[in-house]
């Protein structure tokens, strides 16, 4: 059978790292341990070295859409090298971010035109989406300031207030949008967004009749 | 006076830096000295570190989607930081390739798909667009002999001799429906293709004016 690919989507600082281990142990009490785990931008070689000059340019400002077509050219190596290959052997694959981000960092952060983006996702990506879209929620005030305590902001992370204002607005418009998106209140404590994080994932199993009853 | 951008296009080997020098001498003759000189990919930071990846990734294999993005995301750089600043300023560009490479080795050699080509290349240089473009045509088997004399071929120019006659056609079929192209057989001696590279630059700046007579 064919592996599941969920994606943890958010700003900076909404707790993508603990919802990871939260889906991890749950995924574990229906047997499901075969997991291959990406990041965005990154997973492969190229990816991760388009990464670092996504996140660490800065010997010369960067085109908008410059961030944006590499952010495809990682996605891309990384759905066709890495994501596609472990859901065939049947694999689960658990994303620290996927197409929505640059949806809502470039579409609604950077105000790239949405024509481009919807464009741009159908030529590359065609019909390739994640199974589930966890979106973890957060003022971005709240997220930034959790982030911040972790050392030192990259290039994006250097944006103003505004710029994720913006970004959690498109993330929300998206999420809503997409049925196979749910959206999780990460300005909870750790603890319930762990078990509200769990509780999504085994409605989801069950509704989707993922693991076969005995 | 805004400042004109003139494009060299063609196979490896077809003579480009010859071509270059011909028409630095050539633009001369009109007082023309103000001028910059490009290369793609590349010719910002961003774009040759672009450059290198597109060139050199041997970690995995590339996908043809991932290097058609990374070769726009590396053209936007340098128009948007480069070419349209210094035409601005009233420089002249004398690019070692532009758009019409990736429409012939994407579109042709690789044969990715013409209207993911066509779709990429309005979304993201909408009307920009060289003055005048020189197609250096040659045969690939020639040009090919050319090249490796120079050294170590790169990941493209390891491509087989088939993807280069696919490169060819296309460059031909693009540059005959341009009407601000023109095709220089370079397969004549030296001497000769200089020549002609010369005079048709005469032409073009006569029939277009460019020059304030006296």
């Amino acid at each position: 059978m064919k592996g599941k690919f969920i994606v943890l989507e958010g700003l900076e600082g909404a707790g993508k790292t603990t919802a990871q281990q939260a889906i991890v142990d749950v995924l574990a009490e229906y047997g499901i341990k075969d997991l291959v785990f990406t990041r965005e931008p990154g997973g492969t070689p190229l990816a991760e070295k388009l990464r670092h000059l996504i996140k660490h340019e800065v010997e010369e400002p960067v085109s908008d859409k410059a961030e944006l077509l590499m952010l495809y050219a990682a996605r891309i190596q990384l759905v066709e090298n890495v994501i596609k290959p472990a859901l065939l052997a049947g694999k689960w694959v658990i994303g620290d971010r996927h197409d929505l981000s640059s949806q809502a960092y470039q579409g609604g952060g950077r105000q790239l035109d949405q024509q481009l983006l919807a464009n741009l996702k159908q030529a590359i990506l065609a019909d390739f989406q994640p199974d589930l879209t966890l979106y973890l929620d957060i003022d971005p005030a709240i997220g930034l300031a959790r982030a911040r305590t972790r050392g030192k902001l990259d290039r994006i992370e250097q944006q103003q207030l505004d710029f994720f204002q913006r970004t959690r607005s498109r993330y929300l418009q998206l999420v809503q949008q997409d049925p196979k998106a749910l959206i999780i209140n990460a300005e909870q404590p750790l603890e319930k967004v762990r078990a509200d994080i769990q509780q999504q994932i085994r409605h989801w199993i069950i509704n989707e009749q993922l693991i076969p009853l005995a």
